[in-house]
């Protein structure tokens, strides 16, 4: 019988392979963290909330967006498993214009801010774990700002195609299109188009 | 009289803000790190260079590129004081064909790969402070991430003076266009017509 909840169990074990997780941290961490569902289409976080929450993501998929002169733009995708959140805002320089929202029905574990706060005061192997994690969410981030800079879009989603090929399945075509901030024809064309060069090379 | 190198004094007093720094650590920190010193319009990393360093930013001003179909394009600006590198690379997923080049003579501390593993491992304090600077290296690349997404010259340009103010005055305009991913003559317009909208309301 499992002793937590199954997305907690999950979470855990995704901290513990970066770091082992002392009995006594596994003990607090599981009378603190909530987990939650989501609802494709629905939003996770929206301008309006105020709390600070960290996300792992167990099960889903999800996307940031952000709206600039009134346009949605996806500023990035992910699916399981993963930390997700406002994490800027951590370090009080909060995109407040951001939303995260389901793509596919998902299931989460809360961390709120004050939780996370504690936990890297008094738990170091949480900083070790918190350091690795955000390292990855930094490769990330610097990722995207590289794609968002490749000036044609058959070299932006051919740079995708390379970066993200988990994502190709379970992504819908327009919000690619809007990531890579191309029109859906655009891609549509660059796809047909690249599909028919790997018929011919192959 | 100081007890280690100008810079390097500089790099623990930076770090000891962010967590305070025992004096064994000292020790042996002011035994591993070196300091370096490069001249305006040199490089500090071009692809050629095989070994994984980080630096910590004295004294100076550099930018990050990248060539995209043969440009040279910026990818960032920084200004002292503040940690750079290649630090995706530390995940093994490095931009082999990033260059940083200084914009001005530099100092500099450089912290080695390995030693930057062994202190992790040994020393959980610097997973602390290696936590709370690479939050600080994300929420700059979300920053780039998103000026990068912005689709006109002009209100990507209003952004950079929002979130980059002390880099007006030290960074050449050129430098600023290539960041921006505007021609050099766009972004002068701009500046131009931002300057007499301020007079107007002034």
């Amino acid at each position: 019988m499992l002793k937590y909840f199954m997305p907690v169990t999950v979470f855990f074990s995704y901290l513990n392979q970066i770091y082992p997780l002392k009995e006594h941290l596994v003990t607090y961490l599981s009378e603190k963290v909530t987990k939650i569902e989501i609802k494709k289409g629905k939003y996770l976080i929206s301008p309006l909330d105020k709390e600070d929450c960290m996300y792992f993501l167990v099960k889903g998929a999800v996307r940031g967006f952000t709206k600039i002169e009134n346009k949605k733009i996806t500023t990035w995708l992910e699916v399981e498993p993963v930390l997700i959140g406002r994490i800027r805002s951590i370090d009080g320089q909060g995109i407040t214009e951001e939303y995260i929202e389901a793509i596919e029905d998902c299931e989460l574990v809360v961390i709120n801010k004050e939780m996370l706060t504690y936990l890297y005061d008094n738990y170091f192997e949480i900083n070790y774990i918190g350091r690795v994690l955000i390292e990855r969410s930094y490769a990330a981030a610097e990722e995207r700002a590289f794609i968002a800079r490749i000036p044609t879009a058959e070299s932006k989603y051919l740079r995708f195609l390379k970066t993200y090929p988990h994502l190709i399945e379970r992504i819908p075509l327009r919000l690619i299109a809007s990531f890579l901030s191309v029109s859906e024809e655009t891609l549509s064309r660059v796809r047909t188009k690249i599909a028919k060069c790997t018929v011919f090379t192959e």
